[in-house]
C-alpha cells in the first residue's frame, strides 16, 4: 500500500505505534500543535516544524520568494501560538534547485527575518542543501512556555463552549482569486475584498499575541491553529478530548471577500469555509464560567476578535455543523494524499 | 546569480550577512555545527537540522528506507556531539512521493527510532507533506549542554593540537565501492574491509559519548564534526579562530578499506580521504598542557581512538597538508553546488 492510498491521518498513526513510550522530560509528544520538553531547571521548550515546497504549499506564480519566506515561520509561529508559547528561535532548513537565483533567496531570507523580526524570533541556525526537485523551505520554530500554562488539544470537556479567532475562508479564496488570474473579468468580486484574501493566503498572521494572552489568563482549557480548516481542527480537538462538536453554521464568522467570491461561483460558501485550508487561526475550548477570564484575555489583546462558534458534546465521535435546524456531519480536512 | 554559480559557502555568508544582531538568548547563532540558546533559569539548549535528500544525499538503490532514517539522525546527532551537548529530542519532517510504500515509511521511522532509543533521544514531533519530487528527510534535533562547557567552531589558538576521532575516507570510498556494484570483480579489495567501509557509509555511528566526554573533562577548546571532510572542517576551524592549519600528512588515519580501494584505483588515498565528505568524525583543538585532561576523558571514552594530525598555527589564511617535507594546500570541502 502507497502512503496516498493509506492517507495522511493514518500514516501518522501507523508512525505513532511505532514510537517508544517517551521519556519523563518529554511533557507533550507527538500528537498535538507542538511538541513541549522539560529541560535542565524545570525550563519548558516548545518546539514545532513545518515545511512549505514547492508545487505543494506555494506556486512560484503567486507567492514571492519574501512571501515564501514569510509564510514558512508564520505556519510555525501558528503553532507555538496555539500551544500558548513564545516564540523565540528559529531554523531554516533549505533545499534549493541549482539554478535559483542567489537574489531570491536573499529575499526569502529577507520575508522570514521580517517576521521574526516583528515576533522577536532570532534565526539561530539552519541547513543548505541542493534539491533535484522542488524548492523545499523547511522551519522549526522553538519557544518558551510557563509549566503550567501550556495549552493543549486533548484538554476540552463536554459542554466547553468553542471560540474562533478572526475569520475563516480567506485563505483558500485567495488561493483561487490568484489562480483564477487577473483580472477576473465578470467573476470580480470587491477589489479591497480581493486584496484582503489574497493577503491572508499570502501573509496568514500568527496569532501569537492572541495565544499567549489566552494562556496567561488561564481563559482557554483546550486549543488548536487552523492549519488544515475549521471542521479538521474542532474534530481533533473534540476526538484527542473524547468529546463530540456541534458547530453552529450561523455563527461561522466567513470572511466577506470569501463569502462574495463563492457566492460568485454558485459553491456554497459554509462548506467551503469549514473544509478550507491555509486559514491560521486559532479555535479554543472553555467552560462557560470561565468568560471572566477570557474578558480578561481580550482586554490585554483586542484583536483579532474572537467568536463563539458551537459546543463540545457528551456525544464522542459525533462531529456536527448544525444549519437552519439541520445536523449535518463536518467535512474532513485536508490530507496531503 | 544562481545558487550553483555562487556556491554555497558564499550563499551562506550572503544570508549571514542579512540577519540580524541576534538578542542576549542567543550563545551560538549560525556559523557553527549547531546553535546554543538561553532559556528560562538560564537552561542552556542546544540546536541543529540537517536535510536527507533522495537523490542528492542517498540513492533508494543503495540505502533502505532504515538506513535512510538512521543516518538522518546520525548527521544530526554528530552536530550536537561537535559541540560536547547531551542529545534529547528529535523532530522528524517527512516529504513522501504520493507512491512510497507505507512499510518504507515504517522501515525509516524504525531506522530513525532505534538510533533515537539507542541514544535516548525521544522523537517529540514532525510534519508530514507531499513531495511532488524526491523523498526528503529533515531532521531537527534538540539536546543540552553546561552553559560553560560548549565545545564551538571558533575557540581554536595557534599551536592549538588537532586530533581527529576514528577514521577518514571509509564513507566515500563505501558509497564508491556500492556504486561499482557487487560482485566488483578484478577491482575487489578485502571483503571484510569493503563490509566495514560500506557499513560507516550506510549508517555512521555520532561520536555522542566521545564528545560528552571531551566537553566534561574540558579537554577541547575548539571542536567540529567532519560532515564536508576533514580539509573543510580543519580549514573553518582554523579560519573561524583566526588561525592557519598545518596537517601531518603521514598522521592521517585513513580507514584501511578506503586505502585499499583506492589504491586499486590508483588514485591518492590521502588527497581522496582530506577531501571526502562523509565522515562523521571529530576533530577538536587543544593546547598541549590539556593532554592530561585528554587522558582522563580517554578513560571514559576509549573508543574510537584519537589521532593527532596536527596543529594551529600563527599564520592566518594559510591551510595547509606537509606530505613527505612538501608544503601543500588543503584541498576544499564538499559544496552543494
Amino acid at each position: 500500500m502507497t502512503v496516498s492510498e493509506l492517507g495522511e491521518r493514518a500514516l501518522l498513526a501507523r508512525i505513532r505505534a511505532r514510537l517508544p513510550k517517551p521519556p519523563a522530560t518529554v511533557v507533550v509528544g507527538v500528537g498535538d500543535d507542538a511538541a513541549v520538553v522539560s529541560g535542565p531547571r524545570n525550563a519548558r521548550t516548545v518546539l514545532t516544524t513545518d515545511a512549505l515546497i514547492e508545487g505543494v504549499h506555494f506556486d512560484r506564480a503567486f507567492s514571492t520568494p519574501a512571501d515564501i519566506g514569510y509564510k514558512a515561520l508564520a505556519v510555525n509561529l501558528s503553532d507555538l501560538a496555539a500551544m500558548g508559547a513564545t516564540p523565540a528561535w528559529a531554523l531554516l532548513s533549505l533545499a534549493l534547485p541549482g539554478g535559483t537565483a542567489v537574489e531570491d533567496v536573499e529575499a526569502l531570507v529577507d520575508g522570514l527575518v521580517g517576521l521574526a523580526s516583528a515576533q522577536s524570533v532570532a534565526l539561530i541556525g539552519g541547513n543548505l542543501t541542493s534539491s533535484p526537485g522542488p524548492l523545499v523551505v523547511d522551519v522549526t520554530a522553538v519557544g518558551t512556555v510557563h509549566p503550567r500554562r501550556v495549552l493543549l488539544r486533548n484538554a476540552g470537556r463536554p459542554g466547553d463552549e468553542l471560540y474562533l479567532s478572526g475569520t475563516i475562508g480567506a485563505g483558500a479564496a485567495g488561493l483561487e482569486m490568484l489562480k483564477a488570474g487577473r483580472p477576473v473579468g465578470e467573476q470580480r468580486i470587491n477589489p479591497a475584498a480581493e486584496t484582503v484574501a489574497i493577503g491572508r493566503y499570502l501573509r496568514p498572521e500568527p496569532r501569537v499575541k492572541l495565544g499567549r494572552a489566552l494562556a496567561d489568563a488561564r481563559a482557554a482549557r483546550a486549543a488548536m491553529d487552523l492549519s488544515d480548516g475549521l471542521a479538521d481542527a474542532v474534530t481533533q480537538i473534540a476526538e484527542a478530548s473524547g468529546c463530540g462538536v456541534e458547530i453552529d453554521a450561523a455563527a461561522l464568522p466567513i470572511d466577506e471577500g470569501a463569502r462574495q467570491w463563492w457566492n460568485a461561483r454558485n459553491e456554497d460558501p459554509i462548506v467551503r469555509a469549514l473544509a478550507a485550508g491555509d486559514d491560521y487561526e486559532l479555535v479554543v475550548a472553555l467552560p462557560g464560567r470561565w468568560r471572566g477570564r477570557l474578558r480578561h484575555a481580550r482586554r490585554k489583546v483586542a484583536d483579532p476578535p474572537l467568536t463563539r462558534i458551537g459546543v463540545l458534546t457528551w456525544t464522542r465521535h459525533e462531529y456536527v455543523v448544525v444549519r437552519e435546524g439541520r445536523r449535518e456531519r463536518l467535512p474532513g480536512g485536508f490530507e496531503h494524499w
